[in-house]
């Protein structure tokens, strides 16, 4: 089908998930879950062809063997799988809360109110355990979705989707074409454009993929091409916190995007060199003089750099960062606040690792991403993120002339 | 001097404004108004060129009489600009706001604060008295701006500019560079390309401007192009809440972006004729086969369309609306509550006139403008639109590496 074709129907489709309520949306869930459960060998067969495809492209260097373990679905993923549905069912609605209740004269009261962004355009690395969760996060924020998974997982994708959408079709007074997919790069190109039917796009997966995106479209974008995160030991940082959490930022995880990629010392921190020798042993390798200072290494690598003073280092980060995450090590609370208020990013850390960006650990229940946009979504991004407001006002006939021409007054009065 | 520098400074300056207190920025407003209120007379003439540059256009028919009213400014206007500042100086901060506290594990506390968004670009109209106030919403939400007003009002603005800017450098501790002015054509065009510096576009004016705008950047884009609103008289509407809410919609400012331009009557709505009759009572042109459902009139004319059901009119005011405001006339509160869900528009409104749309009747305090994004803000922005947050987590050494391997555990208590 036309790409523009789809597209429309996501927008049809998308006007009426809207009306929908938190039941039907979490009934649908619950049918998905157990429709996978139930047709999990078939999805396994499925997953069976995608690795057989896979395997000699392995063999040939074209796909890494990272990469092609991430493409197997194995009993522990499709349970891991299953549950997220289910896990998503349990959240409250993002969608039709209040945010705002304000009389704004008597008999005319003004509601702001949580709902939809309309339809989202996602687009997923090759996992095959991803397209049920945004599904999911789609129908929960009653969204509509096109979906275009990376290539390596076309046949787990089109399964997964076929048994979503046979459940889907059984709930009733659900919508149908909620949850598209699309499978080309053509595809890619027509959503890119598309600002007509699609609201909002939400690129997952590599730097090169996001910043590709994000410049080649008018289209909302939301996420984050680099992590170009920072840690800055404070002239009175403790030498055990910062080995600690410096450790934990760089080792627990090095090709995360909230890993650290850059040390900042004050000259004045009495410890300088027990801390690199520290940092040494747990086998991360440092660096004094990068290439850039906007490197994002994915590795145990660590560039690192003598800074003069707190606004040294501010500055750096604000130069060089990727405004994802940047911690202050120290004993000295007003230069942890200067560092809190003046870096420019979306997350700002005081004594704790760069590692805790991310969604679950703040508690949103589900993520979306973690965007290091300037409006809408900054840092990681549960549900709220995929809803926007609508303000409804209802009265008894009131008209503006009455109050321009003075006979009525506003009174502006928030209730609960 | 060239565009970037220029955006560049407003970046350096952004940084700056973010780490300024309530205080600072409200002491920088109070001079900006004091400094504006002592230097009136020499506004007044820098004005006084500018209107002796525009009347040979008005006599040549380049520019129309209503425009050069607008340009001029006399006293009462001199007046409410300065109160006008001084109200902002009088609203709450919207920076620093904690909009969550959440509690992640003993000792780790997250703070979700409001902040601002960085450098702005305001393209606005021709209009004297608008300088100083997007100069102070700027001030008040810590962000930067670059200004490109009317060409118009080059010499006032340029006058008001400086004196504004004069007075801020009086304001200890208020950065430099925060309030900046462009004027060419050449440098709207380097704007909206210049996504590295500036985070959000605030197009003020014509449609044409708003459309042109949103076509050629990247670079999130706050605003509204077309205000086609909608009424649609149900089944069990009041004859003379019909009549009295279309009236104030369609005449009380038949150019205002919320007046209404499509009237959609139930089939079955008893009172059609009448309904119409009184409208033309009232000097409304009203139109049944209109060259476009889409057209916004900004005079007195009204299309109108009889439809089968609330569905069709829902449907019509999908497709051919542009999702600013939209009323539904009725007793029946069911078809009301389907109306305000289905509707996709920024304001949906029950038994109200659309002109109601408006930052200031909303209680906001300032408006800089309406949206008509699906995303960041909608409707009416006050303050709150030109601020975005930050994640700030505090800690004392936490680790992830703790909690990924069961040491520890969240335990996500939300603190007042």
């Amino acid at each position: 089908m036309d790409f523009t074709e789809i597209a429309k129907q996501a927008k049809e489709a998308s006007l009426l998930t809207a009306g929908l309520n938190a039941q039907i949306k979490n009934s649908a869930l619950n049918s998905m879950a157990d429709a996978i459960e139930m047709a999990k060998d078939e999805i396994f067969s499925a997953n069976k062809v995608d690795l057989e495809l896979a395997e000699p492209l392995v063999e040939s260097g074209e796909l890494s063997k990272a990469t092609f373990n991430r493409l197997k679905l194995d009993e522990n993923k499709m349970r891991d799988m299953i549950a997220g549905i289910r896990e998503i069912a349990k959240l409250p609605d993002p969608v039709n809360k209040k945010l705002l209740v304000r009389e704004l004269d008597e008999g005319l009261t003004l509601y702001k109110v949580s709902c939809p962004i309309g339809v989202l355009g996602i687009i997923f690395e090759a996992r095959p355990d991803v397209i049920s969760q945004i599904s999911s996060l789609a129908i929960k924020s009653s969204n509509a979705v096109i979906l275009k998974g990376g290539k390596e997982t076309t046949n787990t994708n089109k399964k997964i989707l076929e048994i979503i959408n046979t459940a889907l079709d059984k709930v009733e007074g659900f919508p149908k074409n909620v949850i598209q997919q699309v499978f080309t790069r053509d595809d890619v190109a027509e959503m890119l454009k598309c600002d007509k039917y699609i609201n909002l796009i939400i690129p997952r997966g590599g730097n090169s993929l996001v910043k590709f995106i994000k410049e080649n479209t008018k289209i909302p974008v939301l996420g984050h091409a680099d992590g170009i995160c920072h840690i800055f030991v404070d002239e009175s940082a403790d030498l055990l916190t910062a080995e600690k959490i410096i450790t934990d930022a760089k080792t627990q995880y090095p090709s995360a995007c909230n890993s650290v990629e850059t040390l900042l010392i004050h000259e004045k921190f009495p410890h300088k060199d027990e801390l690199l020798a520290a940092l040494q042993l747990e086998e991360i390798k440092l660096i004094d003089k990068p290439e850039s200072w906007a490197h994002e290494y994915g590795d145990k690598i660590l560039a690192f750099k003598t800074v003069k003073n707190l606004d040294k280092a501010i500055a750096h980060i604000n130069r060089y960062g990727s405004g994802h995450t940047d911690c202050i090590i120290t004993k000295n609370i007003e230069n942890a606040e200067k560092f809190m208020n003046n870096v420019d990013s979306a997350g700002v850390y005081f004594n704790v690792s760069t590692r805790f960006a991310d969604g679950f650990r703040y508690g949103f229940g589900a993520e979306v991403g973690i965007s290091t946009n300037k409006t809408h979504a900054r840092g990681p991004v549960g549900l709220e993120g995929l809803t926007i407001y609508k303000y409804k006002l209802i009265g008894n006939g009131q008209v503006v002339s009455d109050y321009v021409e003075g006979r009525k007054q506003f009174h502006h009065k928030d209730l609960t």
